[in-house]
């Protein structure tokens, strides 16, 4: 048995699901149908219940079943009426198993039952004869759901190779195409693992991705590649089997791919159950992570709003502050959100926290009508050197107006767009904290880990590689 | 009269020689003539003694004129037979007036006699038939001392103008083409003078010109401004009216053209004699100038050599060095170069003269064949955070190796090339001086003056402009 067997089934006997927890599962998951079908009958629901996602495929992970329910309507039913019978019935179901529930919401509001062996969605879609008719992306879903069933009963020995990239993507920590995430979804890797045939397959195929220019169009909805790229620009495109206008892997960020071809490159160089089961990092103090890092932070009280939403906002509003950093000749080294509850912290790493005492500054160009005003302005005010003329343009050298990261901060936050709800949020207050007083920012555990990890910056399978040697070099920087 | 004929009276009552100056110069060059016609004769010498320049053209400023005597060869005469007979007949010449003369070097070697009431530049060059036959710069000077004599000629009351258009380029600091200045010939602003009528016509014409679209062609040697335009990729083009390949403003650099633009501007507005005489700058202690800059300078002991090649090779230095340090990372605020003897330094300022701790450094993509090569590396060795995935590139934070502008510059001066001359010096040995330390490396009373009009980095006609002001708010910054 080579190595990389070795590793393989080491990780399948971790993730496929013994045939106990396949029976108490799918018992549990007829028992909770059942009870959603009484609950239609009783409240004259014309839907039909039906199960999706990776419980339906086959391709769940041992210990980590979400099992999600679609109740599927006929597309002449309105929204409103469809969304209320829906949480009616799965509530009425709840109640008749005896069930908690929390009530949440993606393209519609759902109801989450929380089943002993797994939690349950029970969500509402219209049930459409084509994808091309869809009123909604979770339409779709039914259709995904059925394409992956008949792929993977023609070659059921793939589900436990889906199992493998599954658990791989979760290791490299680019599993889930939610907007935190900006990774890989569940479908999208079965349709990898459809196409190469097995998880070595796509690892195989990844290590030689060039982001930018990747497609795979299994079902062969165009006749090549180039109108592909034309249509979708993502660092990588997979088309749809069922809908030749949706690109699957366009949640999919650059770096996201980036970090899957490089786990795939190191994991075919030397395979190891690190990749799928991260050993966590040798613990150093995050104080002394932390020292001699130029790091600020912003903290932001957030309203309650779907994940989804928040996370957008976050992105826009660290992309909005670097840009405006950067513009006040700010060198920033990396950026970060973290979010519980009701606080956003945003992190950024820069080079400096203080900026040198004078800059440059250019004026108009000599021959502008705005000259004189820029001369006589500076021949009068703070001016350290000039107004002189450099190039074709007035310049002065002058006493620099915002110095410290924090301050910057504040203003941009003051000033700045930074994406509608976060501005809002940042006129009713915010806290700022740089350099040792990040720790304090907020006393998450969470928050802690997050940062630890943002600072440390390795990908989960190197963590605890050469952790001695780095410890040691970590002690003579202190 | 108004402000700005009483400015220009003013000015012309300094700038226009009177009577009895013309007359003793006149009366010295004709017996200098006389010597070197004799010289000639008795050396049977064939080749005419023939004045050049600002003298012969009836440009010159009072108390400031040297002349120019051109000895005209046959172009069938071989230059070293040509350089040699030149200098026998000046040496001659001096015994035959009792002057003492120097040696300089520009096309050719020449003399310079030194007379009572000026110098005499004895020059070799070949009278040729036709501009377009000359063999080396120099051929040309006789053509233009004819076209500009004869144009004056026409309008003797221009001569005063271009007078007051020397004055002020003079005053500006953009006077000479030579390779130190890279300024406006004397020859150019009789051009500019004899194109726009006079010296207001010079100034009202040169303040809206836009660099890299201006196009003087006197004798419509061209058919319209873009088929120039396309020849000669300069700030300013002047066709040479007697040889259309040439732009008599290719020396005239970026800079001093803009200066040239924003002193004609600022004087129309506010006419003043400090545009043509400029007020020396309220001193302030160069001590207290240099506080708070990021200033570093370099020494080299240079050998002798002609003006240009030096100043060629010291401007090629600050623009190799600067570049140098952009590459590390350094930002810089300006630089300059001064020489005397065998001392150059070259100075720069800077933001700051230490760099921050850490530095993103940027690997190869995650798909390059050297990923693993990079990962390794910074797993062994140092680094403060990663090897991460940032875009598609493997990424690390780490120490900053050259952190001080001296450390910089110095390695910069062992390894870099910095042009063929200095890059040899540099071998041989450099001072590097930052901060205040910088007063020190040269004892030169020209240095100082250097290093603080170049720290004030005012153009001379605002130097002292406000100085009450700018005086207080130094004393505040110190």
């Amino acid at each position: 048995m080579s190595e990389l067997e070795k590793v393989l089934a080491e990780v399948l006997e971790k993730i496929v699901p013994p045939p106990e927890e396949e029976e108490r599962v799918a018992e549990e998951v007829g028992r909770a149908l059942d009870a959603l079908g009484k609950a239609l009958e009783e409240l004259s629901i014309e839907a039909v219940a039906e199960v999706e996602g990776s419980f339906a495929k086959g391709t769940w992970l041992s210990g980590d079943v979400d099992v999600d329910v679609f109740l599927l309507f006929d597309p002449s039913v309105g929204v409103e009426e469809m969304r209320g019978k829906s949480l009616s019935a799965a509530k009425r179901a709840a109640e008749k198993l005896g069930v908690g529930w929390t009530e949440r919401y993606a393209s519609h509001p759902y109801l989450t039952l929380k089943l002993s062996s797994c939690d349950m969605d029970v969500v509402p879609a219209y049930r459409v004869s084509d994808p091309s008719r869809i009123k909604s992306p979770v339409d779709r879903t039914p259709f995904h759901t059925q394409y992956v069933k008949r792929r993977l009963g023609e070659r059921p020995e793939l589900k436990n190779e889906v199992r493998l990239l599954k658990r791989f993507a979760k290791g490299v920590g680019i599993y889930g195409a939610e907007i935190r995430v900006e990774g890989f979804s569940g479908y999208l890797l079965e349709l990898l693992a459809i196409h190469c045939g097995s998880f070595l397959g796509v690892l195989r195929a990844a290590a030689s991705w060039r982001p930018y220019g990747v497609v795979i169009d299994i079902e062969k909805h165009y006749s090549d590649r180039r109108q592909v790229l034309e249509r979708f620009e993502d660092p990588l495109v997979v088309v749809d089997p069922v809908d030749p206008r949706r690109n699957v892997a366009s949640p999919v960020s650059l770096e996201n791919l980036s970090k899957f071809v490089a786990a795939a490159r190191a994991f075919l160089r030397e395979p190891s159950t690190r990749f799928f089961f991260p050993v966590a990092p040798k613990p150093r103090r995050l104080e002394e992570v932390l020292r001699g890092r130029a790091v600020a932070a912003v903290k932001l009280q957030v309203p309650p709003m779907p994940e989804d939403v928040l996370w957008g906002q976050a992105r826009r509003a660290l992309k909005a502050l670097s840009s405006g950093l950067e513009r006040l000749s700010f060198k920033i080294l990396g950026s970060s959100a973290w979010a519980e509850g009701s606080e956003l912290v945003l992190l950024f790493e820069l080079e400096t926290l203080e900026l040198p005492p004078l800059e440059k500054h250019r004026g108009p160009p000599v021959y502008s009508k705005h000259d004189e005003r820029f001369v006589s302005q500076y021949l009068k005010g703070e001016c350290i050197a000039g107004p002189y003329v450099d190039g074709d343009k007035w310049v002065v050298i002058r006493p620099r107006r915002l110095r410290k990261t924090s301050e910057a901060l504040a203003k941009l936050l003051r000033t700045y767009n930074v994406g509608e709800h976060i501005t809002k949020c940042a006129r009713e207050g915010f806290v700022i904290c740089t350099g040792e007083e990040v720790l304090g920012i907020s006393a998450s555990e969470s928050f802690r880990r997050h940062l630890y990890e943002w600072l440390i910056r390795r990908p989960p399978w190197l963590w605890n590689d050469d952790a001695e040697a780095w410890e040691k070099q970590s002690e003579g920087s202190a």
